[in-house]
């Protein structure tokens, strides 16, 4: 068995398909570059949750019933003020995600659609609760969601107080689209074995969250984001150099599954080529480019077939639209979420037990001093 | 690969070994039968954290220091007294494990020793707050932590508001050295996954209460009582038989590893019998025997191979000592983080990233209506 169960295939699913070989991604049949040109998050969500892409008709019901959904509790977000500021906002999210299954008295139902209703409550609240916190942490009020916006649009609107402009709408819009499912990846999983004893809804969205944190997995756009400023201040090319002799990884290049480019990389670089001709903060796209082609360029990166990943151009996407670095992985979360809970409720719908096996190579024979 | 990962094994491990054909456990080389007769929680602590059983003058300085880990940080125990009261108690120590994280100033440190002592203070801490909850949901003030009982004996004087009787602090003891670890079960390896993306402890073990809390984990003791109940309700054989009938699970029976009796059967059985004889209570032994013996003279389980798991006679024992249903898997994961913790210094020992591969069974080639 390989080392993290890489390269193995270990259930079925009829949630994303990812094709390392050819670089595709598909959601349920659609591909993500049709996705991501043409569609929604609120299409998406619908998609993933009910295995259909919506109508006119249908599209409109489900944004209504998800924009009603957006309020925090008022219970809970009196809690939410007085929680410490002094932590990573993604283990706010996970704490408060957590809570919200204390005010819901039929939390632990997971019969289908009760699951489903439970996915789409978490889901239209989390951006409340991560627009909140950077409000509270900040020392302001949280400024309540209005339920007129879309889901992208609602979301900035909450978070700088100001509706955004268009073109951030749309930015955070693709986004949130292109995040939403990437087959049995870490907090996918994670959330699998957590259902797998048929534990609750929340229980799996809290573990996910906690398991997307890790800078190997939803914390890794954070961390390349760090490196473009490490690497504007001390010089791209003399950056990339000291990296490439003191072995420091490059982050957002080189996939577990991809050994082309990976799809998403392909449509957020021109997304972040764009925004930038109307950003101030424009020069994070051509620094961040400037690395790629070093890489690009390097024999190091080319016989591994290292390409950028989701995580790389997203970083200037979400640095320009002015999303504060550490909230960066409460968007991937954001996003993420439907597809965490559409693969819950299919680990529910044929359900075993995740529960493998362990090679003992510890000591044996001891016994307990008397 | 077999559904849920069932007989697959996955990675190594020197923390402990379930031989599943001749029914034996071992942590780290020492037999669960020797260590349920003859070593305390906080030995058997100290054995998975530092992979040596402790000598006298190590268990003194170790005692004493996780002792003085119990206190709920008092800006955490005065959100957790405005908490919603409704929850289950294992959601609401999810999320205290949860917000725990905020009020760590080094919560993201996962250096071995950083990530050890994050492990002593979350495994000091938990009895405190799933004490404290038992008072605050009945409306009663917390009952502050001693440091001069050990970890069993601090945990049933918070619960009940005075010292228990020595009878009770052993089985309870007990209870919490045969829990601690059983190789990758499911809420260890969600731990395992949520660790391999370089996540923090408390977001693993957060994951891993998760996971304990489905009815096909830690869940399966509070059912187990509940059989029991509706069994004596119902005359025990009549309610046996119509099981039978109805094809309605017995709780408690049967193992995904085991397939012959569960070692910790073998302790828990005696001492649920011993704590009979002197609780008010003592019929609950009797009737999860006379179950027990129904099913082991019954085709259908000697077929399959179906015997009293961990969770049977835990149930009795727990009920006897006066702990509330709802919160047996509270004590199930005040033993178990032992295992977690010390599974996911092991996992960030020797990391990869835990991300297996789907087979995507789904449609293909579905285009977004223009």
């Amino acid at each position: 068995m390989s080392k993290g169960l890489a390269g193995q295939v270990i259930a079925d699913t009829s949630r994303s398909r990812v094709d390392g070989q050819k670089g595709e991604l598909l959601y349920h049949g659609y591909n993500i570059m049709d996705l991501g040109a043409n569609s929604s998050f609120e299409e998406v969500a619908y998609l993933m949750w009910n295995s259909e892409y919506p109508n006119a008709e249908q599209l409109a019901a489900f944004k209504a019933e998800m924009a009603g959904m957006r309020t925090i509790p008022a219970e809970l977000m009196s809690i939410m003020k007085s929680l410490p500021t002094g932590g990573h906002p993604v283990a706010v999210l996970r704490t408060m995600v957590s809570m919200l299954s204390l005010v819901d008295a039929d939390a632990e139902n997971i019969e289908v659609e009760a699951a489903k209703q439970k996915a789409m409550k978490i889901a239209a609240v989390m951006p409340t609760i991560v627009a909140a916190w950077q409000q509270i942490r900040n020392g302001n009020e949280p400024v309540a969601p209005r339920a007129d916006l879309d889901h992208a649009a609602n979301f900035l609107y909450m978070l700088n107080g100001e509706e955004a402009t268009p073109e951030a709408v749309a930015a955070v819009d693709t986004y949130l689209v292109l995040l939403v499912d990437h087959g049995f990846n870490a907090s996918t999983f994670s959330a699998r074995v957590t259902t797998g004893t048929l534990s609750d809804m929340y229980s799996a969205i809290t573990t996910a969250i906690g398991t997307l944190k890790g800078p190997a997995h939803g914390g890794a756009t954070q961390k390349a984001m760090e490196q473009f400023i490490a690497a504007k201040d001390a010089g791209v090319e003399a950056w990339f150099n000291e990296s490439m002799e003191t072995g420091r990884r490059i982050m957002g290049i080189g996939h577990r599954v991809y050994k082309v480019e990976d799809p998403r990389a392909k449509i957020f670089r021109p997304l972040a080529e764009n925004l930038a001709k109307q950003s101030e903060e424009g020069h994070w796209f051509d620094i961040s480019l400037q690395v790629e082609q070093l890489a690009r360029a390097n024999q190091f990166f080319i016989e591994r077939n290292l390409f950028p990943n989701v995580d790389y151009y997203s970083a200037p996407v979400l640095y320009m639209i002015g999303i504060p670095m550490d909230q960066f992985t409460s968007l991937f979360a954001m996003s993420r979420v439907i597809g965490w809970s559409s693969h819950v409720l299919e680990q529910l719908a044929n359900n075993r037990l995740i529960r493998p096996l362990a090679q003992y190579v510890g000591p044996e024979g001891l016994t307990v001093p008397k």
